[in-house]
């Protein structure tokens, strides 16, 4: 019998944590991050002209819990935290499996994914480090539009770098942009030295990541005031992202919840992290069994494909190096739909503990995973973002494997986001003409 | 001191309410609808080959309390029912007014608007009386939407017909209900007769809303299996979007909070009435004082402007008379971006209502309704549906007027959807190019 308190678990208001968790205190070995043109591990002095001083201390911690700015835990009603834990009843069903399947909501952010977390964060920062402007580089679109509402709600400039054939292309997302305040420009533009630059040579250039963060990290130099900020991959954005994992721990031991796994999708760690962080340390402790599966795509398969070696973060080869599992900086990942997975490397928290065998990795063609999110839309009405579906596969698959050894499993994934803005992949799916990955390299 | 118990109020599944509200049984004085041939009100058996039986009971019923269906009750979970009561406490900020403004959150639905809220009883019911296949018209694309999700759960056929040109112009509502497995013509469509003919005679024609309805009236009439659905205006409709408000009503008894003003877009009426029609009815008792406010575009201001008599509900003249507020059936509202309030008349609890003084209207342009949207964008982080910043516009007109007068009144308003499938409009009014509706026509 299915009792509604275990349909969806929600937490009040005044149960929002109160600390990040920060696992860099727990994960044993792991090594320090280096200046590319020493070697030597960076220092808060190499990173000041680029990010604010405040994040930059949360970078380098390593103590075990970071207490929330009040300002920042009242503003993450703005992002619809707490955000419930879903039971797929529906899903479950359809299966036919023994497993319970319990789906964490991040789709719920106005956003659109969980990256408002760590942007509300690191706007307070800066606002409070008086920083009057932040910028950043965006691609698919998730972390722009996420940091342009963060800078909003404290009165902050926020200006991105779009890639151009991004820009073009998705123009709504610009617009979600544009409508929260943020100044989009398209990449290479204008406004940076290096954009003029690139432009005089390359007039028709539609643009790269690698370009865009080129410009963001520029016009952050020239200006004290005006700081860069980074998505993904860096310990502070995970340590920001535990606030999911930190929920859904509350939750589970409200409603009785005992995972056997916890499942979130992979590209440079801050979902999937930000999700497990919490309970892995549970597991460190010897407090539970729980597998953690990362479920990646196989068009950027750091963890099941790469090496665990020093690496620059970015393609050009201008940021330090990082201890971390990765395809090579040089290496371009297909033109998958899930662009928010689509990195050579991975967060270096995430590779340490990949690393230790704390941890499993499963990758996915997207075709399958886009079966998957059309099979979870009709059951459970909501229309995965393209990141997420790889998540929902991975978890589908955890639920078969339990239904062909008649086990009770009790799966937990990670819903990242919602598909809205995603649609392109999703007719594609529709009409039969979606490439696998595998075909598009 | 604002209170998190008051910032955002929510219910429990158990909460959910197990009856809708009926104002047939409250409302004096409420007119017939009349066949159109014999001008005759309509019989059951008029209706009968269009719309399943359980439905048209519901359309005739003047009982005050209909009891919700367990199935439909245990499904509202796929819809994110209850929806939180919050309050925009942002948004009061930038206002600086002493009034009190919150927002119900309709926009939260995986379909985007409140239409689910019908399209799932509707769906449940066909079920239930043996039918196999709903049919629908869809011009914006919200109650396709939601009728694609509501026959998805009650394992249903569902054929839409959506207007050739939003079928070209908007293929991602089309991919949206392909996901949830509905079939999606361009209509006019090879199938059914009237398509085929008109076709035929003018091979380039880019459809209308009136064609599309005949279309699905069509599959409806020749298959006794297959039945025909309706979004808005039909008391059935509104009967089941009362959820909303009786869900309203709840939340403001537990956050101890009093309107003095209750806001709602309207086109049909289907969201206002679902909203304040259970308040209205404490109204009617002489138990509140508070004022029921419609919020209806310039461009189709049926309320305003229009009259009160028989009209026709469709532009062909085909669908019985009701007697209602109306621009006159042949009216064609100008190509405002809040498709869902482009309707001629207005439903005719709705008219009965107003034609009583139960409730007040007033009408905006749409740069006005996109101004106060981008507003409530940048203050709440929640990007809403075109038709929904209507309401907007009046709760911050409303606020405003409380301010002048230093009044500390309590506004709350229904947020019927979000806008992240009409962005369109929101990167016209940016870039300064979005026509006034008055400039139109």
């Amino acid at each position: 019998m299915t009792k509604n308190s275990d349909l969806r678990v929600t937490l009040s208001l005044d149960e929002i944590p109160k600390k990040w968790y920060n696992i860099a205190a727990d994960l044993k070995g792991l090594q320090p991050t280096l200046h590319p043109g020493t070697r030597e591990p960076v220092t808060e002095e190499d990173l000041a002209p680029v990010f604010t001083k405040s994040v930059i201390k949360q970078e380098m911690s390593t103590e075990r819990y970071i207490t929330i700015p009040k300002e920042v835990r009242e503003n993450y009603i703005s992002l619809n935290r707490p955000s419930p834990l879903q039971r797929a009843v529906n899903l479950e069903k359809v299966l036919r499996t023994p497993a319970k399947i319990y789906f964490k909501r991040e789709d719920l952010s106005p956003v659109g994914s969980h990256k408002g977390n760590s942007a509300l964060a690191q706007a307070y920062y800066c606002m409070k480090d008086g920083i009057h402007t932040i910028t950043t580089e965006t691609g698919a679109g998730q972390w722009g539009t996420a940091l342009a509402l963060a800078s909003s709600i404290f009165d902050l400039d926020c200006t991105v770098f779009m890639v151009r054939v991004s820009y073009d292309q998705k123009p709504f997302r610009r617009t979600i942009m544009q409508t929260y305040g943020a100044k989009v420009h398209a990449s290479p533009s204008p406004v940076t030295e290096y954009g003029k630059k690139l432009l005089k040579e390359h007039p028709d250039t539609t643009g790269s990541l690698g370009i865009a963060i080129s410009e963001a990290i520029e016009m952050a130099v020239r200006d004290p005031g005006t700081k860069y900020t980074l998505g993904s991959v860096a310990n502070s954005v995970i340590l920001h992202q535990t606030v999911i994992g930190l929920e859904t721990m509350e939750q589970m031991k409200k409603a009785e919840i005992v995972p056997d796994h916890m499942v979130a999708c992979i590209g440079g760690g801050s979902n999937f992290a930000g999700f497990v962080f919490p309970m892995m340390r549970e597991k460190m402790l010897g407090k539970t069994e729980c597998e953690f599966v990362a479920a990646e795509p196989k068009a950027a398969a750091s963890l099941t494909e790469g090496e665990f070696r020093y690496d620059f973060g970015d393609t050009a080869g201008m940021t330090p190096l990082f201890k971390m599992f990765t395809l090579g900086h040089d290496f371009i990942p297909s033109g998958i739909h899930a662009g928010g997975l689509r990195y050579h490397g991975m967060s270096p928290l995430v590779s340490e503990a990949y690393n230790q065998g704390l941890m499993s990795a499963r990758s996915y063609d997207q075709t399958e995973t886009f079966e998957a999110g059309v099979l979870f839309a009709k059951a459970e009405g909501i229309i995965p973002a393209p990141e997420s579906t790889h998540a929902i596969k991975a978890a589908i698959d955890l639920a078969l494997e339990a239904k062909a050894k008649n086990e009770e499993k009790t799966i937990v994934f990670c819903l990242s986001g919602h598909g809205m803005l995603d649609l392109a992949g999703y007719e594609k799916f529709i009409s039969g003409t979606l490439a696998s990955s595998s075909r598009m390299n």
